[in-house]
């Protein structure tokens, strides 16, 4: 990987050149260089470390509505990053300082102090910022505490169980005393999920018969569903909801590509079970992200709270690595890295 | 008609005869006479003036499981009445009171007095505890209170509005500074819910594009739909949710008759919008019905909580108003007259 030196400033950078169809492909893309500008009052020049890649991102390529701008073409790909200040005009930021923030798909960003926020150091990995102390983990924090509200005894389900939020969410559960059932895609997976991060049982969605196999796996039914895939998935488990039961609806990621959304399930059942299901999204509640991370540093620096990164070397790299995620290809929380780490 | 003297002891009841396919037809169910058992001890005898017709009842009529158990072949029908007391082995309760409970379509019951509640006279007209006042209006309560929770300003979507549920819970989204719009399926019945009840509009759902009907008549989304109906209302409703929308799942009386679910609408948009979909059923916190007939019963003296009934007369003629009522030919709250008014 050729990473261009901070101090000659020259920049790379990853804008959208056309909005996908289907699975994000890199001819989508576009790197581009030129030279970090002069930050101006209040900014901070940064060099990234680490990026980010989340299943939110394909939303943002998308000239469909959503909860937030989509990306317009020629502009600088989104995304959360950890890196280094090289340069600052604000206070409260030094060179040398390790920063988190919204810096897109670039080796080098200018950007408002206000919009980063520091890294203690020493302290867990810098990498864990961006998944299971960042936005993933604050995710799966804010969506049990608020609507999943998982209790002792009760069965809990979490698809994506291996990635970002799901391994963290159903950890979360297990310490509530909760029964954790996990599903994923892959029989590697499905072994992470009961060895290292403790669930009590796995179902892998490419079984034959995945509702046969998740029925198999809730003799007791379901309490908790955690909602990050949609389709076939969300239906198996839907038919298997208790009275009270909560849908914590985080991500429909089956349908992320797709041109059309297949129906869905009928919602008579809701009525009767007196069903609650919520959408959520992380920044609802921006108190959670501090509030998380003060939970989980221990638990990570103490290994009791497991986590996995798949991580692809290079800025160039980042659209690839979308593109797995969103096929279900990458195994735990998605990073590029983009620079070194520092001293 | 003809109904038996109480002091002759003879009872009418209607049992079930056979399940149902689609809409209950009068030769499901069967008429049929015995002598009025004696009260045992704690039980109370009561003659039925008012009974009470609502779709919840259809699931009672099916082998499909359900939160609460199915009617079997052969047993009285069961349903919610007001009545006379003419003999109690319960001190609580003296002959001459009036209680509404649950008693079945019976012309007289034999039943525990602790099912049973006494209703203070003078008041509100006796037919009013099995609507505005009793299941229905408390239902309306309970899902506005506890998951609706209207706002001033904001969007509220009644389905069923000239119904007994209905036509409460828009006239309290009203009371909170809502505007209210409701769905009801014919021409009279929207005139009703605008003029009488006072909702800000009424779209009838047999127009010839009900989705575009929906979408003028609520320029700025809906922040809260009450769910009574289900099907292309549901869909349309559904796409007009705005941003942390709460959707009241009541009922789906559209489906009740159907063998089989037609499927849901795609709930990506869940996630996005943060919806939350919930569903209730008003025994799940009985506190409440003593909690709303005490705060209505003044609005339904004073005039200003507005309703309307619709009655059959005859206890012969309730499998009639039952299926009247599952095919929204009703125009306000069911009820079967079934016995005099006390004196």
């Amino acid at each position: 990987m050729s990473f261009p030196s901070p101090s000659g400033h020259l920049r790379r950078s990853i804008i959208l050149k056309r909005r996908p169809h289907g699975n994000p492909r890199p001819h989508d893309f576009e790197l581009i260089e030129d030279e970090v500008p002069t930050p101006g009052t209040g900014e901070v020049v940064t060099r990234t470390i680490w990026l980010s890649i989340d299943p939110y991102m394909r939303g943002r390529l998308s000239e469909r509505k959503s909860y937030a701008p989509s990306v317009q073409i020629g502009e600088v790909m989104t995304g959360e990053s950890v890196g280094e200040v090289i340069a600052s005009n604000d206070p409260r930021f030094a060179a040398g300082d390790v920063v988190v923030g919204s810096r897109g798909w670039q080796t080098h960003s200018v950007t408002r102090g206000d919009q980063l926020a520091k890294i203690d150091r020493p302290g867990p990995p810098l990498s864990t910022y961006l998944g299971v102390l960042g936005m993933p983990g604050t995710t799966a924090y804010s969506g049990m505490k608020d609507i999943g509200e998982p209790k002792q005894g009760e069965t809990v389900v979490i698809s994506a169980a291996s990635g970002a939020v799901g391994s963290v969410a159903g950890q979360l559960a297990k310490r509530e005393g909760a029964r954790v059932i996990g599903v994923a895609g892959a029989p590697e997976k499905c072994l992470f999920v009961q060895e290292t991060l403790g669930f009590d049982d796995c179902v892998d969605h490419r079984s034959v018969d995945l509702r046969q196999a998740l029925a198999d796996a809730c003799p007791y039914g379901i309490d908790v569903y955690w909602e990050n895939v949609g389709g076939a998935l969300q239906a198996a488990a839907f038919d298997l909801l208790n009275t009270f039961a909560r849908v914590v609806m985080c991500g429909m990621v089956s349908q992320y590509n797709a041109a059309e959304f297949p129906p869905g399930p009928n919602l008579g059942f809701v009525v009767g079970k007196r069903v609650r299901i919520q959408g959520m999204i992380v920044f609802d509640k921006p108190e959670r992200y501090a509030e998380w991370r003060e939970l989980a540093k221990p638990w990570v620096m103490d290994g009791s709270l497991k986590y996995r990164e798949d991580v692809y070397e290079g800025l160039e790299n980042a659209p690839a690595a979308l593109a797995a995620l969103l096929e279900g290809k990458n195994f735990g929380k998605m990073l590029v890295k983009v620079g070194a780490e520092p001293d």
